[in-house]
């Protein structure tokens, strides 16, 4: 499909062109870029509120900024549409996303624009400090760094130590609050609620002059009168005007609030901005999903809306005519609530995941027992881990790149301790469209090498539900389930719970020659591949570890007396992974095999479908069939110990 | 060694004891308290500073408040021996920090007084509020929640997220900032500078009280002045005085600053704050090393002094007549300016721990280009990757353990996009009497997994330098260097810079039998085991792998192709670590070896000296002799294979 960029925008080749543009028609500019997001992303999917809150902004920055001389990152990312269209990718943004197409977020390798790769929230501040330190030592006072966060990214905690220190540096640092009162979901915490304060209360420059102008008034009615209003200006100037604000606190100059659709007042400012040293702030208040009503209404709904009809704002959902099985993440959502009503400790804890991880249905049926933290997931662990003290059984649900973030408090606070958390670790494996920056690859790794933790992956609905029920049964200690994006496989998944024995797995088939070992939803190519390589006549033993820890041993046993040449098949990295386990096990035990490990491999993966990314790593039915033919007939005939 | 505890002190074997004296008796028992803490650190080591600090503190909240009913959490808890003594642990304290003594740190196992076990910072908001909400939940609305936490903890981000949080619950929650201006170092950034400005000001509840007394001044003035006094009444309780607090714009009722070594007066306001519900902080302003004159004066370099005389404050050092190999610390501090001097790159980057790090060497050095951010691991790193795109090459210097905290900016920030960051990791593997909080038991299993990451460590000085030399040339892209805490093997350790070859290993010795791999310092271990066993006619060969990461594969054909047993040693965990990535290139060549892992076992190790640790784990040379016995034994008459 070719989309038509309108009059000014087709034009805009890169920064430069929008610079030769009379500032009159940068509000034509701002109306063409939204409508081209608009046009893109209704046909090809991808995120979409929050770039069009920030078109004015973008429009802005590159017609007052010298970039990318100067230095501009964009927070998490998905704001970007609108800098990659105006910065030479308007002809490839319809590959937004897609295998071999641009990626969704700013990435160093893609554009000189993109001056720091994002996806995960709250970094910006830092890198664009480290930028702008740097650019001080090197004596290039010229040079503007600016970080454009949102008001969600700036409750995580990195965001805070980023202020904090910026605060005490001279250099160059323009942080710009987007503030639109939301994250994915609408963003909460006491911060929030501070925003909302200094924006509907009088603007604070504004408010600032006016109580010079009051005590002026009343310094002229008599020298008694004068008396006291210097008193009261030198207090009021001493104790709170300096540090009134919060962000004037952390020693930012602040300004604002601002319209942020206002693009001639925000050039006007920017470009005020671009004058002051030192570390600023500027607040602006924008709508996310700004230009299209729906969006504006429902902008949980409306963040990554998949593909609609730009017309009417219908949502194209896939049809199909099979029951449809649920998303994982709907499993776990309903399945909590469910558990919740027999378990009164039971309670649910999300980093401003309601919607992405269906904690929402929780925070529905049962508000008082579920919180969402915010963009916190270090505080989401050890929250969880207080809770756990005094007798409740958390459920904590982080996806599992993000619990990257958290990584200190499982060990520290968790599993030390060895407190009854259940952590739940959403979008495991290849996290698909979002690219590297979200693909779950670590966990598995840096999970099973951290004493006290039980770390299983189902491989199918019931199992997740199973493994929930198990999970919050009388001092567990600490549990961790992990599984992927998506569906299932189990569209009547609704049965009746099951304790599992921890750290036990299980037989899927019988087979002769070899076994393949898989762990998680991946087992279920496994089967395919099982399938179709039953009517070539081969027969693979099919065995679902479920737990990497603790490690079946019986069922390894069995498998290491009876087979010599083992497959491990796991959605996660190969370095230190499920595979590795096996082996280890297999040094413990002395036993000897061929093994051979699939899974993610050691580079960063790109982003695509998820099928289409296990096939890249030759996990996917295909790569196991492949795998197995080639490993059953390397050994037929050679050994292959070297 | 026996300790007389004062006259009152002697009796207080738990806080019930405590309560039962006179209000006016609490100023002797603090006075007994902190001799008692001087008498049996000054002789037994342990932090020192940070407890006589909050002796008052500690008194007043047992006086006041019913723990245990009441939850009191320590942060970080290198400030809690005034707890422990009052609560039953008087008799033992000495064996703090000891091999099988108590821990340094609140230890839920230890005492239902350490509601959480703590040691790294800045959990015990989060972990407080935990306990807050469920209490809360479960209707107990008498129960206290007492985080207490230093101004450095406090710059942490998830210090920040947890009171984002807390401003919207509406449990009991009691945060006592502990404002003595240091962490371990004297505090760092925008948040410490805000909190001198609001100490040094007016007290801000007087300061509130004031304004409207000079309003109403003026008011009487006449019907003009009354107007605009109102006027202006308005705006500043409208605006400012409802959020005029950093803490009250997180929706926290804020009281302070108090003096925090009054004791009356802290009894007084604490039993005061039980009766105000809701979120509330407390500002004290305390001295770090109060009542010891010397340590009050240099407070960094008292917080942990090791022996010393409480008289004269004379610190005891070591005795030795053979020349004494240094720090690794301090090699790398030295080093890294001896590098900054011809690479004008380079930068230091520390989270808070310049003297622990050394880092203070090139700060003193070199101010302009080393920076202590603060207790704030995340933002080092991102900070770091930012200095990179930049052109400069930061090392950034964090403890093995604490760099879990910024796990995610590591693979996020730094490895995905290749950048230039030398990630130095002290206190990598068993790390001492700070115990298992503080062990690097994880990095080289966690580090590993991340694609583009080089990851080495040095067995002596030497090496550390060159890895370092190595890690700063043109281009090297992520680079990390793990090194233990505590002295090398090299008293002559100033040596040329050689680059070493990134992913080479090398041999140590040829022998017959067995080869044991090491990787680190713990190799000094082997060469030892080596010199004892070859007395006795045992000859294995040793390896030392330097890098986990890319492994040395010419190294490891060479070692498969010779020996069929083969032991790894490392001062890391087992599970996923060195040992593993043997075994995952075992399987890769089809080699077939027996192989046997030494290392930190799947359990949280506690604390100690490192050699009774590595001994207790069976991989120092007494344990790798043992091991090379068993093994050669074992394996020459029989297969081991299962």
């Amino acid at each position: 499909m070719d989309f038509e960029p309108g009059t000014l925008l087709k034009d805009i080749n890169s920064p430069v062109d929008l610079k030769k543009l009379k500032e009159s028609d940068l509000e034509q500019v701002c109306k063409e870029l939204r409508q081209y997001i608009v046009d893109v992303v209704s046909v090809y999917g991808g995120h979409f509120a929050a770039s069009l809150g920030v078109v004015e902004l973008t429009v802005a920055l590159h017609y007052v900024l010298n970039t990318p001389y100067d230095q501009l990152v964009w927070d998490v990312g998905h704001q970007a549409y609108g800098h990659k269209i105006l910065t030479g990718r308007r002809d490839v943004f319809y590959t937004n996303r897609v295998y071999n197409g641009i990626s969704g977020f700013p990435k160093r390798g893609e554009s000189e624009y993109d001056t720091f790769g994002v996806g995960h929230s709250s970094t910006s501040i830092s890198a664009a400090l480290g930028m702008a330190v740097a650019s001080h030592y090197k004596g290039e006072n010229d040079r503007q760094h600016v970080a454009v966060i949102g008001d969600g990214s700036m409750t995580a905690g990195m965001a805070f130590e980023a202020l904090n220190h910026a605060g005490i540096e001279k250099s160059n640092l323009l942080v710009i609050l987007n503030d639109n009162c939301m994250a994915i979901d609408p963003n909460v915490g006491a911060l929030k609620e501070y925003l909302t304060d200094i924006t509907i209360s009088k603007p604070y420059n504004r408010f600032r002059d006016d109580i010079a102008t009051v005590l002026t008034k009343i310094s002229q009615i008599g020298p008694d009168a004068l008396g006291l209003a210097k008193k009261i200006e030198k207090s009021i100037k001493g104790t709170l005007l300096k540090n009134s604000n919060l962000f004037e606190s952390l020693k930012f100059r602040y300004f604002g609030p601002v319209d942020g659709h206002d693009v001639k007042r925000l050039v006007k400012i920017i470009d005020e901005l671009r004058d002051i040293p030192g570390p600023k702030l500027l607040h602006c208040i924008t709508v996310k999903g700004k230009g299209f009503a729906l969006a504006e209404k429902d902008q949980t709904k409306w963040h990554a809306p998949g593909l609609f009809d730009k017309i009417t704002g219908e949502i194209k959902k896939a049809v199909s005519d099979k029951p449809i099985a649920p998303k994982y993440q709907d499993v776990f959502g309903h399945t909590l609530v469910e558990l919740a009503e027999i378990n009164s400790k039971i309670m649910g804890i999300t980093p401003a995941m309601p919607s992405g991880s269906s904690m929402n249905i929780m925070m529905k049926a049962m508000p008082s027992r579920a919180f969402d933290v915010g963009i916190a997931e270090q505080h989401a662990v050890t929250f969880s881990a207080g809770l756990a003290t005094r007798g409740m059984v958390p459920f904590c649900n982080i996806y599992s790149s993000f619990m990257q973030r958290a990584y200190d408090q499982v060990i520290h606070d968790v599993a030390l301790q060895k407190l009854n958390v259940v952590m739940c670790l959403d979008r495991a494996g290849i996290a698909g469209a979002d690219g590297p920056t979200h693909h779950g690859a670590y966990d598995l790794a840096y999970m099973r090498c951290v004493p006290n933790l039980q770390v299983a992956a189902p491989m199918n609905e019931e199992e997740l539900r199973n493994l929930m029920y198990t999970a919050q049964l009388e001092d567990r200690g600490p549990f961790v389930i992990r599984y992927p994006r998506g569906q299932g496989v189990m569209p009547d998944w609704r049965r009746p719970f099951k304790e599992v024995k921890v750290g036990k797995g299980r037989k899927i088939c019988d087979g002769e020659d070899l076994a393949v070992l898989s762990i998680g939803h991946i087992g279920n190519e496994v089967v395919k591949a099982s399938i179709s390589l039953n009517s070539e006549g081969i027969y693979p033993a099919h065995y679902d570890l479920r737990f990497i820890k603790p490690l079946d041993e019986e069922l390894l046993h069995e498998v290491f007396r009876k087979f010599k040449k083992i497959i491990t098949v796991e959605d996660g990295c190969i370095q230190g992974g499920m595979g590795s386990a096996v082996l280890e096990f297999m040094a413990d035990y002395n036993y000897t095999a061929n093994i051979l490990r699939l899974g993610i491999p050691d580079r960063f993966v790109e982003h695509g479908e998820q099928n289409q990314l296990w096939a890249e790593c030759g996990y996917d039915a295909g790569g196991i069939i492949a795998a197995v033919k080639k490993f059953s007939v390397g050994h037929k005939t050679s050994t292959m110990a070297g």
